[in-house]
């Protein structure tokens, strides 16, 4: 890492102070979104800084009493003195931006270059794998959620989420790993833009589900 | 489950009941209890009833702001009239209640009967394997500790365990499932007292293992 973004780093770090948490997923996204990138024709200036300021107003959307803010684009906001401070040409913000406001789903704005492709595929490759059941046991113990259920999905979709199976979690206590694979993670591989983070998707995905299986076995004493 | 153990179950819900958590590890250990029981000359209503009784005080203890209740032993006073009420003769409950204080290592009486011993063994094992695993990473979310660290283990120990290896953590924000496993975990198997539970343990330790060092991997952007 240069010197511009280890500046970079040190701005997305002092918002970010409060939540370790948040700034360790930072760092794996960058680290991912290089490998991710080795083998295509991308702007790596445009990877780096885009990966680190993805979530800098993370910690801002948490604290908005309002819930009306937009992590993505207050982010690609903030990104934007910085950037200039770190000396990168207008071009390159404005795409570095676009990146950033395009990694979360459901705001609308599809990713469209290669750089923002990346940086969503390695976003969203963060929630599965052993990272991923580390996070959702994590969101467990925060959420005083449980470890394991047997939960009829279908049914769970209909008293639970609403009636969508990506509607918001209306008790977080009856919510487990299990069904957060089964109604979300399973559908993120396909949702993927590059081959080579499908494949580690499907990849991670199978882990993910073997632990679950695994899982089951042992809460029922079987090995 | 006969009625006799369901009505003592009944009393074990009501005294956990603002701990799902912990209620779940009472059925987990059950079940693992009778698996461990299974080729083994035991008396099967001293490991039902020891296993869903062992942590009836586990909430009384979290409470005591004097921190001086010690789970294990309050656990098997509590469990007396509940055994008499469900029609046990005297020996058994004394034989429960020796099961129960000697379940926690830390009150210094080893478990002597094998009902005693397979008690020990299935609450043990529930710490290790991919449960122990989503337990663990529920431990992170519940107190801010880390989803990953690469931690010098002896300096950690120096620094931040009083210098002794089982010594109490002093931030719980520097903690890890990582430095969990190699303070801890790791010397659980051979702690155990049955043979059947030591074959499970060793299974369930590699697991562990073969988790942290994927998910290693996967920090550092490599899988």
């Amino acid at each position: 890492m240069d010197e511009r973004f280890l500046k970079i780093k040190e701005a997305v770090e002092k918002e970010l102070s409060c939540s370790a948490h948040d700034m360790d997923h930072v760092m794996r996204v960058y680290a991912l979104a290089l490998n991710l990138a080795k083998d295509e024709d991308v702007d790596m200036d445009i990877i780096q800084a885009a990966t680190l300021l993805h979530d800098i107003a993370r910690v801002k959307e948490d604290n908005d009493p309002t819930g009306k803010t937009d992590h993505a684009i207050l982010s690609a906001k903030m990104a934007a003195p910085i950037l200039i401070e770190a000396g990168f040409p207008e071009e390159k913000i404005k795409h570095i931006q676009e990146c950033i406001v395009s990694h979360r789903y459901r705001t609308g704005n599809e990713p469209k270059t290669m750089e923002a492709k990346i940086l969503f595929d390695a976003d969203k490759l963060d929630t599965l794998g052993a990272i991923g059941i580390a996070r959702g046991y994590v969101w467990v113990g925060r959420n005083s959620a449980k470890i394991y259920t047997d939960t009829d999905i279908d049914k769970y979709i209909e008293e639970n989420l609403g009636g969508k199976i990506n509607g918001r979690i209306q008790d977080k206590t009856k919510h487990s790993p299990q069904i957060e694979y089964h109604t979300k993670l399973k559908f993120i591989a396909d949702r993927l833009y590059t081959a080579k983070a499908r494949r580690i998707g499907i990849e991670r995905l199978q882990l993910y589900k073997d632990f679950l299986d695994r899982l089951e076995k042992e809460v029922n004493g079987e090995l």
